[in-house]
């Protein structure tokens, strides 16, 4: 159970669709083996909301996307994995249509209902023909397993990533990728969220700004944004309506503990890296700070090392230049042990804190004495796995 | 030879100091064995300027250095490894100033007339008794050889570093350590310029921060920037007056050559990563495009796995938010093959780029097609070797 819930851990397990919500995935030719295809389909027109990647180098499935979640009504989401899809041109954008097309077409309902990502190597064109070939007849297989789905979205993934839980009468199930080129803004990330509660599209889009702001916008694995991000959210309304509130909350409690999840199985990572600040002056310069701790490397291989290095920590506080730092008013904590107090180190026992550290989650807590703002942030550790995973890459 | 000077080489082999400029190493007890102390003396009085860290966890030394700086004149300069005496609240600030009228007692002169640097570990005192004992006696040792000064100064270098090169009548030499820590503002990055050139110290400011502009402040090994940063310049007028154009070009070429020389060894480094970004609409546009290719992990594991990825280049690119980027009109190359055209992948062998991409050197260009400004940043490849050292490093 996550101790920053202060209820018992809500997630259904196995992870379960809400009602009206089915998915398949497919190899149709793109990876070697494993699927590489993946439908998600709603038996009914469903509400619709949709954020995507900042990066100015867009994939033409983030430039379509863009259009369509403006209707604020889908059908569908039709996902390729091994290749993006991006830096390709026309020719890339009529291949995301042609997707969106050949996925209605299969699904019952029109190509401006249907939400398309790709995610993979950059700079290739898409092989469309072979994804048209795989949606046929795809709805035959269409299963209640929100894993079968996230199989087909994969790439460096270890493994297919969807939790859900209950919200009154619904349901709220999050199936997502991550791994590397993960950083603000979502990086090569892709998530899909999917309910039964009723809600207009407007309600849900602010509702998910919100919950990403918090959870997917405070995740980095390598600083590195992804061309391809995309999480959307679809509200069928088949369990009826549903508190906002409690829909709010449970919304963001699932984006922050999938924001983990992702973290946790970062490119080579080993450790889930939390880093809260407080004490800041205002909520951005919370967000700086944390944001600074979870991409530094010499703290993310400290964290691979289980090593309380406190003056790591003040040099990644210190070095947010736009945020004011009054060094000697700085404390620190690491997995609960106070390693810095008024700027400098606590006395501590370094045995029993790297004993501490040999745990999988570690959790880096500064307080900056400045004022009542806080935010957290979400990493992993930087590993030697790491190294491998991205020099060995080929891009062709 | 660099093949951006459009001069033969123009560095001495090997190095030498400028007249009137001596310096000494000894261990005096701070590391288990090799030096740990070094002094750099001037026979007369130098007028100098000094750049330090913008981290606002500043060490004692950068804290005293700015406040002896402001008199723009110099006699000696002292230098520890192994503590770096930062976050040690006001006995670190005491120590720095023991350190410094011992430095002056041995020398004869002024404490006011010592420039105090440390480097090494955060967050523990420095025991200045050892190093009032090292500096006992040691004028009688003084050389010729920079690269005995050098050697007193490192950390994680790999070896000891300095260049000189003649100007006019004069010599201009820098002595320099780096390694890890080491982003935009200097990080722990100790250089001494020494010459025999005769500037004003205001002078001398200007032309430093101007060199420092192009080089070590777009040098960049991990995003980290360190708590100590100091560069400092002393020029003792033995040689008479240059020509301060042909010096100010000098200082740059030197300044740049040390940079590459820094960044050649990053921790775990087997390459140096130089990216050029032109056509920018603004110079510092140019500079955030170079520095965000220099610094993204995915650009730095692909330059150590010699692969030339289109898609990372492009996201690099595209992650910088505040630069406006047009897509489609960014071309790229990557050591003289180009790689990238008009926002899309140009064609190219495979097997005869990656054959380019074993040399030790990698020079990415990237053209924005907005506009006449360019910058060059430096850095180098991510590899197991950065991880394995930095997850073992224990800092106390």
């Amino acid at each position: 159970m996550d101790d920053r819930l202060s209820v018992p851990n809500p997630f259904h397990d196995p992870p379960r669709l809400p009602r009206g919500f089915r998915c398949a995935s497919r190899n149709c030719g793109l990876k070697p083996r494993g699927p590489d295809l993946s439908l998600f389909v709603s038996d009914v027109d469903a509400a619709a909301a949709a954020v995507f990647t900042r990066n100015q180098v867009p994939g033409a499935p983030v430039l379509l996307g863009r259009e369509t979640i403006r209707g604020g009504v889908l059908r569908a989401i039709v996902v390729n994995s091994r290749i993006s899809n991006v830096a390709t041109g026309e020719q890339g954008i009529a291949a995301a249509r042609t997707m969106a097309a050949a996925a209605a077409a299969e699904v019952g309902t029109s190509a401006d209902r249907v939400l398309v990502s790709s995610t993979g190597v950059i700079g290739v064109q898409l092989p469309v023909d072979r994804i048209e070939a795989g949606l046929r007849g795809m709805t035959a297989e269409l299963t209640t397993d929100p894993l079968v789905g996230a199989e087909g979205i994969m790439t460096t993934d270890t493994h297919p990533k969807a939790l859900s839980l209950s919200v009154g009468p619904a349901t709220l199930t999050i199936i997502a990728k991550g791994a590397g080129m993960i950083e603000p803004n979502m990086a090569t990330m892709l998530a899909y969220i999917l309910t039964d509660a009723a809600f207009t599209a407007d309600r849900l889009d602010r509702m998910l700004r919100a919950a990403v702001d918090i959870s997917f916008n405070m995740l980095s694995v390598d600083t590195d944004t992804s061309t391809s991000d995309t999480c959307a959210i679809m509200a069928n309304g088949l369990a009826g309506a549903v508190d906002e509130g409690a829909f709010g909350d449970a919304l963001n409690a699932a984006c922050v503990r999938m924001a983990e999840t992702l973290a946790r199985d970062g490119e080579g990572a080993t450790k889930l890296l939390r880093v809260t600040v407080r004490g800041a002056a205002t909520h951005g310069h919370a967000r700086v700070v944390a944001k600074s701790l979870v991409n530094s490397p010499l703290i993310k291989t400290m964290v691979h090392g289980a090593d309380p290095n406190v003056g790591r920590i003040l040099m990644a506080v210190g070095k947010c230049f736009d945020v004011p730092v009054d060094a000697d008013r700085v404390s620190a904590s690491v997995n609960g042990f106070a390693v810095i107090g008024d700027g400098q180190r606590a006395a501590f026992e370094d045995e029993r804190v790297r004993a501490a550290l040999a745990a999988d989650t570690i959790d880096v807590e500064v307080d900056l004495g400045a004022g009542a703002a806080g935010a957290t942030a979400y990493g992993c550790d930087l590993t030697e796995g790491y190294v491998r995973e991205n020099a060995a890459y080929y891009s062709s």
